[in-house]
């Protein structure tokens, strides 16, 4: 081997070591809940001596509480742990097309406070109402209280530029300053990422992909899209357009209109709306007087032309699904926005679908499931985001570890 | 911040971080070919003494050399270095379906002397035909020559298992102990990876994805498959699955029977074999009678059988690489195999189907390119797979770092 010798070795800051024992446990700790002090070791990898100092300095802060006593199986008795679910909030918001969604949500990310405001679809609002909506769940809180808010998490369509402006076509907005708008209303740090990465992150941390390496998270509301992690990196693509299957044709022909101004886009087949949409035309009656929900029931009851939309939409996410299953391998799929309520009708035929495009080696393993985690998905996610940054700012980290008063 | 004591800080050894240094200088070199050191110390961001130091050390164990002076327009002459092609010999495997191909290349990965043989298709061969030909690449080699061979380097087709068996439809094989064949066989180390793998890291390391961190690598020869180089990863899969789309479904209804007993795969349509077949059935003939080219130089001719086979593939290639494109987000997309010679005919009939099924944003920066590697791109794959593993192993590092005799 060669030796050179090293003459600008500089050693790490130790404190920043001593960090990093505190983001393995703290992570650990929101994923799994509650952990007897052997099982943090056995996770985290980390030694018996370091897990038990850190221990030690989280508990004498208040940042963890001891849960109760486990006793599993083994006759002996261990001490659970639990983070304390007021140690800190964070505010969360999700940006949807159709309406704006705010959360106040403890350590844990539970929501504790909400407000909803429903939008005008692409049609450009005023940012001041995303301040307003902040201000709804967080004036309840007295001085000491809203002290512990420790970052605003945002979950946002469109495209982020560098400098926080951001352009989203659903909500009609080009450029709008959000970072910097959020900044000066706010003393809170703001962290913020695209949806779909919200999503494939919160099913990662919280939901159905825990312990996954490989997982495709497919929503299909207003839009149709794909949060993608791959070898347990969320993947962004060059340009971070990965995942932007919604205007990809897989119906050969189809002359759906989308509002891209395409015809037969997947998302022009397949998003709630325009299951709607080919209901109503192919029942010749109006689009508007159905609910997604109502020609769902429709299709429950065995209606057949409410039938024959949903098989249309199934068939062409089946087909999108099967090249993406092929291609990237996944250990799960899980399926969220309007497909979660309508799994019964939809999820056999979209494997249908699957198994029809599909060498039957690329499927042997992966499962395809619905979100458990409900509309609130982009909420819970984007509050994981908040707690994820605030572990990787020293700053932050400490503010939560200093004594609780 | 927290302030824990931390008491089990090691710092590193200090010859691993000298390592280091060697290797990023190495593979820049590898790829760059020539560089003055002015471009060594602002591409790896090392400091300049940092890099003296370790330049010193390699040109005086004969791994570099100063090829000759670059006069940049500055007036002021500055040395160019490059690495001694002969500093070290690989050993270079490619197992494909239809033949074996060795060869023995120079430390850079150039070819110095090749072997090839053809075999049945599918039909199983004697894992001593694999220890045949590394002789034969080898065997004119004098005994300071064998002793500057590295490692060997393995494309593989198929699945290879813990323990270094391979399993290869295509080859005929069933667990076949490789790994340990090849290490009983011969004293250098044997690092294996597969095809799809090989042919993306080429790109990556000497072709046209150089400096790329989102690429797709599609291949179309006997089978059809993509490599794809994911924020700058390789991108495996829970299985190391990821990129088998040649069994998918892009053409509804196809009756093309494909080798892997199902109808319509991409494979039945787009590989090369399966264009002969196509344009044989058409034209009422003979299959067996005709090769690719002779297929592809009628479609030239214009030749209207002829071009609708290679349009109903080139239809099938462009669907798949439509949601790709829209999945993954890539900068390039390399064409390969077949598809390298059939480039003027295939690639205009590739993008008019990708931009018929893709939203235009998708498209904005992907470029679609034919491999410049040509029909040797796995066998330098493999010789810079030997390379890659040789810098990350002290002990191989070290063999070429001694003073060469």
């Amino acid at each position: 081997m060669p030796t050179l010798d090293q003459p600008t070795s500089v050693p790490k800051p130790v404190t920043r070591i001593a960090d990093q024992w505190l983001r393995q446990i703290l992570s650990l700790l929101y994923r799994r809940r509650n952990l007897t002090r052997f099982e943090i070791v056995e996770t985290t990898g980390l030694n018996a001596a370091s897990v038990s100092h850190a221990l030690r300095y989280l508990l004498g802060r208040g940042v963890l509480y001891k849960a109760g006593d486990s006793n599993a199986g083994t006759g002996r008795r261990r001490e659970t742990l639990a983070l304390n679910a007021e140690a800190g909030y964070f505010v969360a918001l999700d940006l949807e097309g159709d309406r704006l969604r705010f959360a106040l949500t403890n350590f844990l990310g539970d929501v504790r406070c909400r407000w909803e405001e429903c939008l005008e679809f692409r049609k450009p609002f005023a940012p001041e109402k995303v301040i307003e909506g902040i201000g709804k769940v967080t004036r309840d809180l007295d001085p000491s209280q809203l002290g512990r808010i420790l970052a605003i998490g945002v979950s946002y369509p469109g495209l982020l530029d560098s400098e926080g402006r951001l352009s989203a076509v659903n909500l009609g907005w080009a450029q709008v300053p959000l970072l910097t708008i959020l900044k000066e209303a706010f003393p809170w740090p703001v962290f913020m990422e695209r949806d779909k990465e919200t999503c494939i992150h919160a099913e990662s941390w919280l939901g159905g992909a825990q312990n996954c390496g490989n997982a495709l998270f497919l929503i299909a509301e207003a839009g149709i899209g794909m949060g993608i992690l791959a070898d347990r990196k969320h993947l962004m693509g060059a340009r971070g357009f990965s995942g932007e299957i919604g205007h990809c044709k897989f119906v050969p022909g189809a002359e759906d209109l989308c509002s891209c101004g395409q015809k037969g886009c997947l998302e022009a087949i397949a998003s709630g709306a325009n299951i709607v949409r080919q209901y109503a035309e192919r029942a010749g009656a109006d689009a508007g007087k159905f609910r997604f929900v109502d020609v769902l029931e429709r299709a429950r009851r065995g209606d057949e032309v409410a039938l024959s939309a949903f098989r249309r939409a199934g068939r062409a996410l089946g087909s999108a699904l099967s090249m993406a299953i092929s291609l990237l391998d996944p250990e799960i799929v899980i399926l969220g926005g309007d497909l979660i309520v309508a799994e019964d009708v939809m999820l056999p035929i979209i494997w249908e679908q699957i198994r029809l495009q599909t060498r039957p080696r690329s499927l042997e393993v992966v499962k395809i499931a619905v979100s458990g985690l409900g509309l609130d998905i982009r909420l819970k996610g984007a509050a994981s985001l908040a707690f994820r940054n605030m572990l990787e700012d020293s700053e932050l980290l400490g503010r939560i570890c200093t004594p609780v008063p």
